[in-house]
């Protein structure tokens, strides 16, 4: 209830702050005998680990995961999946200069009003470090839902897009660049940008497309938990997301019902898919997309005027070193999310057989 | 966890079928002792009901909601609030051609093949009718957030939009027009391009805008259900809705950090409101504002080809009287679901206290 | 969350008042497919009617069901299944006498306390006429558990035990006498008491015990939700409960470990079952039996002195006709509520497979 | 839903087998600013810890809690507080004997049956390690709820019981003894009868009464989530319980109703307290009591002859150290899990005002 759970039948429960001991989390609802691949969940922590390249944050974590539970000769057992990922590399001196103010567009002044008391070290419980935690259970449930294909991907930075369909991307090139952008020639573009807003102390928004593939029919519940309800819940939890958008999305509201109807095949399969492989909240057997929206990070190596608890003013300047543009680093994360969802309505989906 | 409730607290349930006996719901953990005006309640209803104007859909349905408990002497008492709307207006054999065919874009296919069995007559469950409980429960939420005001309005229809930015707006309008639609030039527009829609026997998608003010600080869990992420997973639990922006949203994925941090002024609220009044997942006091896509509706009044259960070809054609156009009718839709989000995280909030 | 919902994946929820417009309640999860027995149900609400016999209440109920969703052409569609029983037989003017006034061991003081409200009458919210509702959502778990055997007995009434193991009773004698005791002789001298103590204007308590038989092995979940800590609880949450054992129960503190421990035999069965058929929460196979206890009624034909609302002392008198003996009508209720659990937990159990 | 979690706004979910690398478990829900006394906190660990005296087991734990998020200098935060208890002590090896073979009265054939794998050393995840996370947070709930009053205490082992009503007994001599039995001379008496069992390699059941005082009115949900079901589920969730009752409990199943009925005294107290201070699921601000029932422990010191996987006989023999009475080492956790269930009704009641 108090909002750091996800899932029913395939439960996330994190816990940590930025600067705390250790992040971790429960995965409960885990099926047994699954042989887990260690390796490929390391390479996703891998995937979302900060400094792995000159156009993001040069922090270095080796963001380590140890499983404490639910595992027995390297196969899941079907109990609770514990596990942590120890805060190495905390620094919390940097952080003096946040204790009494608030950064605009950050969490520090929600959760100083809300709970009365803040670990104002790194942003403590409102950082993205906490999705380390989510990486692992996506890819404990990537490897439970061994079938279905799962490819996120980097589709704008600013105001740079891929000006195509994601039919005509490689979804095998996405790792090939920096900005997780399959699209080559728009990789470069959106690599001289995040260089040029780097140089400048700025950061940049940018978007995800998420391609789901191989995905049953019958996932998802109707009602309140169509499928892409908790998808676009899942994302909207990302920190940064703005927005969610699946199959023809907000272009769709532009479109008449003549020109977006689905019409069949005599196989059940769908001509056009602006559905976006769901219908009434059901997965259809198609393909699933959608898009998410990143704001820019909030944090700028310019200076700012903010204020302190007490209200007065204050300028302040992001020290260290930041990300200029975490969309890239976000790709594992929502790649997780979507992994997490669909783990748990597959689960669910049992119940009905 | 099969899908038809919503909410943790402040709890709805909901049952009911298109051409079923009734609709109707629960509402659990309603707090005791609230006066209820069921006139408002009742006007609610009336907003979402159809056959209001020329320009939707013209069955009759009285809407009228039966309180069965959870109420004494007008007042609420704590223990759950039982309804019922009977459907009074079904007209079971306008559906018999879509007992064998799966019409485009709709959810009888999905449902066919996740259950093995549906009530085919007007979508069943599927139907836009069952958020008619929706409007009930968000009637009363309404009522117990009584500070708070919500307002949801039609910001587009197909290719019009209103050229204004929301604060311009006289909400008092909104209900001045079927269409629902503040700006009353814009209004205006809209009205005829559904009537020119309507002619054709097409439909036409739109989105709505909904508005949020005088919202306490603090409402929101970190992590995972961030009020946004909630009220994200609402909206697209509404029939046809395809996407869900809020403050910035997509536009705000094109921005540098620079441009989007909200800055604050002295007394804690801020210059600039990119964050649509959340930061971190938490209301910031500031207005919470957000945007909703709709597709076109999926049945429209021209010949269209499908197949059948049996995957043999078949032509259809939607028969009676339909809407060309949704949007205006999801309005309290909007409205209500927000209500009840907000319902929840109010009542949340007050154990931390 | 507010406590009128009980289950997960097959959950109840239930609403209405003792003198309301109608009690009811949703189910929600129940699997589609399923052929109902309508009269099945309306037996089961047979069995836990008032005014059956000289020794319970002479009030009349029809109680009739009425389903309104989730049933099509007698199946369930899998979409949840929404029920009304009205309340035709209130008579409101009975009540007047405890608007002001706290019955003795009623639960009038604690919701005036909690609530600040109450719907004083016939005990609203409080009043065992709730129950109805989970008859029903009972007769629907059995059915779809049809392979499980229920069967809830009288065992004791005042004094009055059987002195038999369960296994030398004819479950089928159950329904042959109105104190619902499979042991004739026994039976006899429980409704001799019965009869004995409504003369007196008194109410007497008892116990019953279930036997649930034919549980597929793995049911129950380990740590907090045992299969045992659940069936506990549902029967705790029945009016008048006092008390819950399972297998050898508190006789089982008494005992020692080399006494105690059920050996297997080669097929996995055990040769005793002090463990009732569970082991570390989770069913073995055996047979699972448990004792409830239930208090004597508060509602007494006796004058007792109370206190008023605000605290005055004021003579209070039982009127009508009320149950000496609540035991008897309560066996269909642990029987619904043993269902209920099960059904949960073996929908659940296949999320494993 | 897999069952490691309990509780709603104050939930505790558990990770953890007694051999793994650690338990550990996550609070979530517990509210801001509460200075946490760690060193009570360690107490409580010391008092379920095994190897404090000649009665109990020998195998030694250091136990000691790890906080790793949630508390920032000194004080919860409002963020999930997760913590671990590395286990330091396993040796593997004293467990081959039970890989293949089922213990009987124990797990292993069910887990066995239910996952189809399961980590055999100690028990896995069925032991009573895993209470370790429940003392921790019930710690906390204690400190939460600092104005209530819990004390749990031995009331009978084997045939030995306190004869005295709870109120004749001196709380503080609870932990003077290491039987946990208030009353010295019974206490002498049941430490007696432990060692005769120990010497005989036998074990025993026994019962504990847990008093709770000084509780708000006003706790506990009607119909499903009454108080003491709660309780009872809590209760009957901890290893090796077979029953549980409240107020008069079994007793009272014997009683008429003018002889169980609590009067009220002006002030809205009752003259008498059979009903264990809890009226139709709800405290009324009496004494809550309750009793539980332990059956002995399976694990004896004597041979005994059980099955292995293939069926196939064979004998044996519990090794190491193993406690005669697990009753003694209970009264921590009987008291944890009351305090835990109390803090999450107690949260929940501040929604209502």
């Amino acid at each position: 209830m108090a909002g750091n759970s996800y899932g029913t039948l395939f439960r996330l429960t994190t816990f940590g702050e930025s600067h705390g001991e250790a992040l971790g989390g429960v995965i409960d609802g885990c099926p047994p005998g699954i042989s887990l691949d260690f390796e490929a969940i390391q390479q996703e922590m891998i995937r979302r680990k900060p400094g792995q390249s000159a156009i993001v944050t040069q922090r270095k974590e080796p963001d380590e995961v140890q499983f404490l539970s639910g595992i027995f000769e390297g196969k899941t057992t079907g109990t609770p999946i514990g596990f942590i990922i120890p805060n190495t590399n905390q620094k919390s001196d940097d952080y003096s200069h946040i204790k009494e103010a608030f950064r605009p567009s950050h969490a520090d002044f929600t959760y100083e009003r809300k709970y009365g008391i803040r670990d104002y070290r790194g942003g403590g419980r409102s950082s993205a470090r906490e999705t380390a935690s989510r990486v692992v259970a996506g890819a404990i449930a990537k490897q439970m839902l061994s079938d279905v294909k799962i490819n996120a991907f980097v589709s704008s930075v600013g105001d740079i897009f891929i000006d195509k369909p994601y039919q005509d991307l490689d979804f095998s090139k996405i790792e090939n660049n920096p900005v997780r952008c399959p699209d080559e020639v728009t990789a470069a573009k959106m690599e001289e940008l995040i260089r040029s807003i780097r140089k400048d102390g700025d950061t940049v928004g940018g978007t995800i497309t998420c391609v789901i593939q191989n995905v049953p029919i019958g996932l998802g519940e109707p009602v309140f938990d169509k499928l892409h309800a908790e998808l676009g819940k899942a994302m909207l939890s990302i920190n940064a997301v703005k927005g969610f958008e699946f199959g023809s999305g907000f272009c769709g509201a532009r479109m008449k019902g003549s020109e977006h109807n689905d019409l069949f095949n005599e196989n059940g399969t769908t001509k056009s898919n602006l559905s976006g492989g769901i219908q009434g909240g059901i997965s259809n057997g198609m393909d699933i997309y959608f898009r998410v929206a990143f704001k820019p990070v909030a944090t700028i190596m310019q200076k700012q005027t903010t204020i302190d608890k007490e209200g007065n003013s204050v300028d302040l300047e992001g020290k260290g070193r930041h990300d200029p543009c975490v969309v890239p680093r976000a790709v594992p994360i929502v790649e997780a999310m979507a992994a997490i969802v669909l783990a748990d309505f597959y689960l669910l989906q049992k119940t009905y057989k």
